[in-house]
């Protein structure tokens, strides 16, 4: 029998997949169960974006650009110089998601045994691009008593190697919450200029910064045109998750010509969702307005109820819409399983995201969770009232 | 300056890619273009899948589950049924278009600087697969003279090694137009259970099979269970390029599971795409009768056009919409590119795709051109006038 690969057998699941299963038996026993587990949120999607899809007169749905057309791209670039990131159609390739932007980008920079330095915890599918391209992460621990902040620029430098090719930030951070400051993103290009690595800046909650602070853009930064690369998705700003369409913005064109054929060799972004994606750039100011209102309430609310609950410790996030906690269990996957396999509160139990799957240091974030505050407040008000009964009875 | 990697500098350009500044410059000049390059098929779209998406009520456009929903996959596993390929829900993964099959295919069976051998003349982006994956791409030559048809065992034996991980072959054949039948499925059947590979078939034109001929699916073999894999697509069957949705099917579950974690990692397939596919698989049969009519007799309109013009060698294509001709020219590269850049014909020329793009032997092909034949009648007969009349003039 022919077998996988050795990279085929090192690709990592989903840190949620494995509770899949457990959730679905706690639906079939009729426990309900809170989903405060995934990053797919709960808000509507903007209706110009919807009706543009509906209202199309496609008779074939053709392939489109592979890297988008040059109408999208010109808008696009509109869409950044409002937020302070003054690029050009030419400085964009649409990407299907995030996703596909964070596989080129690191496809297009690294060969197999090469680093990419990331602070950890982070976003639990770098490792799945990076084991894709055969790539290490190199993960720089940010801890949550310093609210995830960046680490020092030592614990950075120690790090580079001549196989360090990046370093991978995501801001604001999932699934710490954590936004940037300006000066953290400048100390972050001393070093990338002095070692000559890319410094590529997961943006994809750029909107999703609260208590008046300012997003502080990769490429917002002077004299790193040749080293910034933004990786963005229409996913969570306008709630199209589905909708998979995403983007890399850079000045550095060799890397975007590179980029460039990554994106021709699969032909073709999903061309429905072009048409919602260019018709959500239209969308009013009052739609994120009211988000960010909705979000900070539910942030606030969800934090609030954490401290309640005795011996857990939660980071202040600031942005995103995820928060890590600590809590007093050994081991948060078995505690996460135990709540879907073992638990009810009055026929209801919540799903959460052991947080061990966002640290590729052994051993790190055993105890910690990771909460996405996608649902109600009064939903998430229910969920940490059960959390506390949980942890209660779990303990005792 | 950070520089892109040895991978990246490696990645190919699509053949067709460098033409087209010279197409945009024709139509600046007045000239019209006929395009015989690409596989875009002019046909429309069902209309019931076309109406799906019109008829959505989607308020939240949600993440699709990453391997596919199990409705629409039971339901695909039903249209297999009726084609002779007996599979259930769970040996599909629904991915992005074909061409994530493929990459998901190869990324999950090899690891860098192992082979895959491939009759050549293939799809181009084979090589891109292969380049993003660090995997070499072996190719076993098949010939014009031969209608392309599969090249002896002896020659495969030839090149296999202990790197070697599988067979990939395209049936029926982008660029050939080449039906395998059984016969010579049977014979990579033993090729490929005597040296332990998988044998990879792309069918994305299973649909496309002219004069009467049978397709046989890799998955319709006895005894290959556990070494086939079948990349799909619905792009061609249904003329819907733009959803990007395709599939890989197996039976082999290891391989499965490694293929749903590189799925897991992109997170979804596009939603509204999936809208369509899955209304697409109630398409009357009467719609692919018309649309086989259809090519059938431009298939039969474009060689025997070609076939008048002197000096001119041409396949006979039995299935999918392209055929490979051989051209009295030395440089096919260069011809195509004159023929945007220095010739017209009362204002009018066509745009072909040279053929060394779909050789990974150098030199190979270098007389050959593609033409797809995915214009109308009227169209083809005009283009083949302006081929002959431009090869007159080229040669003069
Ligand atoms: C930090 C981060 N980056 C990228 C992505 C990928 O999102 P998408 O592919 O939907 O754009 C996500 C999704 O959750 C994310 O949280
Ligand atoms: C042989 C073959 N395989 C795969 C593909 C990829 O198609 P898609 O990604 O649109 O499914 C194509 C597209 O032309 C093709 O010709």
């Amino acid at each position: 029998m022919p077998s996988i690969s050795k990279k085929g057998n090192q690709m990592p699941e989903s840190p949620i997949r494995k509770l899949v299963p457990f959730a679905e038996d706690a639906k079939k026993r009729g426990t309900k169960v809170y989903h405060l587990n995934i990053g797919q949120p709960d808000i509507k999607t903007p209706q110009i974006a919807l009706d543009a899809v509906k209202n199309n007169d496609i008779q074939t749905l053709a392939y489109a650009r592979s890297e988008g057309s040059e109408e999208y791209r010109i808008k696009l670039a509109n869409y950044y110089k409002n937020h302070n990131i003054n690029v050009s159609a030419n400085n964009i390739v649409i990407t299907t998601g995030g996703s596909e932007a964070l596989l080129f980008t690191i496809g297009s920079i690294t060969d197999p045994g090469d680093e990419i330095i990331i602070p950890e915890p982070f976003y639990a599918n770098y490792n799945g691009f990076s084991t894709a391209s055969g790539v290490t992460v190199v993960p720089v621990i940010s801890k949550l008593e310093d609210n995830f902040s960046l680490p020092k620029i030592e614990d950075f430098e120690k790090l580079i190697t001549k196989n360090t090719k990046a370093i991978l930030i995501c801001n604001p951070g999932n699934p710490t919450g954590y936004l940037y400051s300006e000066e953290e993103m400048k100390k972050l290009k001393q070093i990338v200029l002095k070692h000559d690595l890319f410094l590529i800046a997961d943006e994809v909650y750029r909107e999703f910064a609260y208590d008046g602070l300012k997003h502080t853009s990769v490429m917002a930064l002077d004299g790193l045109e040749e080293n910034s690369i933004i990786i963005d998705s229409v996913s969570k700003r306008y709630s199209m998750c589905g909708a998979r369409i995403g983007c890399i913005v850079s000045k550095n064109k060799q890397f975007m010509n590179t980029a460039i054929k990554f994106a021709q060799a699969r032909l073709s972004p999903p061309t429905y969702a072009l048409i919602a994606s260019e018709a959500a750039l239209d969308t009013p100011q009052s739609y994120f307005d009211d988000v960010k209102t909705e979000y900070v309430e539910r942030r606030n609310t969800l934090i609030t109820e954490l401290k309640k609950i005795e011996d857990v410790k939660v980071a202040n996030p600031k942005g995103a819409f995820y928060c890590v906690a600590e809590l007093p269990v050994e081991d948060s996957d078995h505690f996460a399983q135990w709540l879907l396999e073992k638990f009810n509160l009055n026929n209801e139990t919540i799903m959460v995201a052991p947080a061990s799957g966002f640290y590729s240091t052994p051993g790190e974030g055993k105890n910690q969770v990771r909460i996405a505050y996608v649902l109600n407040k009064k939903d998430l008000i229910k969920s940490v009232e059960i959390l506390g009964e949980a942890l209660k009875q779990y303990n005792s």
